[in-house]
């Protein structure tokens, strides 16, 4: 067993992991951060792609990326597609902001770069991980390293951006937390394909068969999800009958995809978490560790760079002295933030997919609440407020 | 049985069917309007008490009454409640409209006297109304009227304005109707009590508890309501046990109610219904009879008079020639707003109301979404939009 010790250990090597080790080790506080997956597998992770502008900011701003400007696309607006047409939502002229179509993939790698870049310690392929002491002035984090050697790293605070599935919530006494759970009776099924952009701009498409989203990656790769059965067999689904469902949606409201062959087929789940609070002692929580969003609002990236963002800051008031708040500071301001992004997701899930109990009534009230959003400036600006990002 | 001849025969003797009979007769337009009602049982009928803006307008530029403005009380905003305080939305600097205290019962009245003063024919308390021959030139409407005389009235036109439980729009055959159809798990337990104002304007208040909804009627009398079970039985509730129930729900939000001696207890259902389409030959539906709204948003009445201010426009257009699609034009623009309002009363509804079977999550969810809507002004004018009536 080698021991070592740091400022703060971090348990998970993603995007929120990274960037919180990167903003910390610019304010000159060190860190280690460990994940069980290796980065290739994290690299080959298809994640979220849209980047609000204050994440774009952070990549950029923080000297993380100029590639986030150089290789992703702005895109200044989103259709909202439904009742036969579609309805831009002109952010830029609503909010004066724009989003960054930028994949996850992506943001990672650049992070992981610049870790690397910046002498920084980072274990990838980590085993047998588990964390203990949290609420003394000394918890550790131990696991085997990816040659098979055992380490205990003692820090002055853990962080647990360990993912959705994070052994560290785990470490809160039931008596202390509450987790708040949502589960939609839908899912996602997405594809990537090898075709012209559809269009500029992401296409939120509501029909009464279901919805539909119009994503791109790049000139020659598109993203796109329709809403399935949360059971559904990627295996059942030919390409054929994917374009034919995807046609048959966005069609309804006077859009025709450019087809292509499909290179990757994949059921997302819908879910919703919150496990309050986010601080037990010296153990935090960040991003997907904390909290879960349905992909619809895009919100799940963005959501884990604002609380690091934060985190950050409240690390360093802490760690500097004089600042006995500042842990809770942290938790309670992100909590805001993930309540107003958790209703968000909720938002754009409710209007958007079809319940597969909905009536008919909830159909046309759907179409009734899309219409009054695109036909309100206030109602639009509320929505491209929520898409683009509350200042933090 | 006396036959008579006019140009409007009018099912219905509420609001939406005097009105329409005012603003027709302002036009040079003859109608007949009947009800089976007596005048007394509708002055009786205790309903919604806010008027949008260009409710009052109405009222007012028609002639109908100066009554609304001298008696009731003009309204620049509502309290919003929630998570341990109230949040005033103000209507007037959001969105330059106040909304009109001033309930449905006075409207009725001054409606009544302002036909009776016109020479108006209404007949009120007739009995077994009939309607016939709707897709001819001479749609008729039989009945007999208070003093036990029958009377066939044949109209050009035929206005089904008979509230929700119309006959006349089961005369659309079923192969041409669509109705849509939600019912909630919960009603409003509405109280009147002889007490002073506990606040200026309206709180809607959120809770763990369950919604309740604080309003006012005069310096004397007020209008409280919570959210209660459907099957919930008045007599099982003392006043004590009522302003303890309203104490403890608006006493999260840090309000105290001024109690009185309680005058009426009576439980309201909660109910969406639309019936599509508005039109079939020479009959056409307005108000309650086609459309049915949840209280939460009180656009009933404001839907009401909105649907028969575009009534008598397009029935002038249609009845003085040159004009065949009038009476479409009007099913359209109505059904246009009803659809907006049912989604205006179904967001308030389900942002303010506990449901049964509400989750944890649920409840953080709707904290999380009313913390949006106050903090932003976008979110706020949207609110204020829809409570104070979107243009026509």
């Amino acid at each position: 067993m080698i021991t070592s010790t740091t400022d703060v250990a971090i348990v998970g090597g993603g995007p929120a992991g990274l960037m919180l080790a990167h903003l910390l080790h610019k304010a000159g506080i060190d860190s280690v951060a460990i994940d069980v997956r290796t980065r290739e597998e994290i690299e080959n992770t298809h994640r979220a792609g849209i980047l609000e502008q204050d994440s774009v900011k952070l990549l950029t701003d923080s000297g993380v990326s100029d590639r986030v400007l150089r290789d992703g696309y702005r895109h200044a607006g989103i259709d909202l597609a439904f009742g036969g047409g579609g309805h831009r939502i002109d952010f830029t002229a609503l909010v004066g902001a724009s989003v960054q179509l930028y994949p996850q993939t992506d943001v990672f790698i650049d992070l992981a770069d610049a870790r690397a870049r910046d002498g920084g310690d980072v274990r990838f392929g980590v085993s047998d991980v588990s964390v203990a002491d949290l609420t003394t002035d000394r918890p550790v984090m131990r696991f085997t390293d990816a040659d098979g050697v055992r380490h205990e790293v003692a820090g002055r605070i853990l962080v647990g951006a360990d993912g959705s599935r994070s052994i560290c919530r785990h470490e809160f006494p039931e008596s202390l937390r509450r987790q708040f759970f949502r589960e939609y009776p839908f899912a996602w099924f997405g594809i990537l394909c090898e075709a012209p952009p559809s269009s500029e701009e992401l296409i939120y498409s509501h029909s009464e068969r279901g919805f539909a989203l119009i994503s791109q990656r790049t000139e020659t790769l598109q993203r796109m999800y329709f809403q399935c059965d949360p059971a559904e067999d990627v295996a059942d689904w030919s390409d054929d009958r994917i374009w034919e469902e995807l046609q048959a949606r966005v069609g309804a409201n006077g859009y025709v995809l450019k087809e292509g062959p499909i290179t990757s087929k994949t059921v997302l789940p819908f879910r919703s978490f919150v496990q309050e609070p986010m601080r037990h002692g010296n153990l935090v929580l960040a991003g997907d560790a904390a909290h879960t969003v349905p992909p619809t609002g895009a919100k799940g990236l963005n959501l884990a760079l604002a609380d690091v963002r934060v985190l950050a800051e409240q690390l360093e008031r802490h760690l500097r002295g004089g600042a006995p708040d500042a842990l809770d500071q942290y938790a309670e301001r992100a909590l805001q933030r993930v309540w107003k992004a958790q209703h968000f997701s909720y938002w754009m899930t409710t209007m958007l997919h079809r319940l597969p109990d909905a009536s008919d009534f909830d159909v046309r009230r759907q179409v009734g609440e899309l219409t009054s959003v695109v036909g309100s400036t206030a109602g639009s600006t509320y929505l491209a407020e929520g898409y683009t990002g509350w200042p933090s």
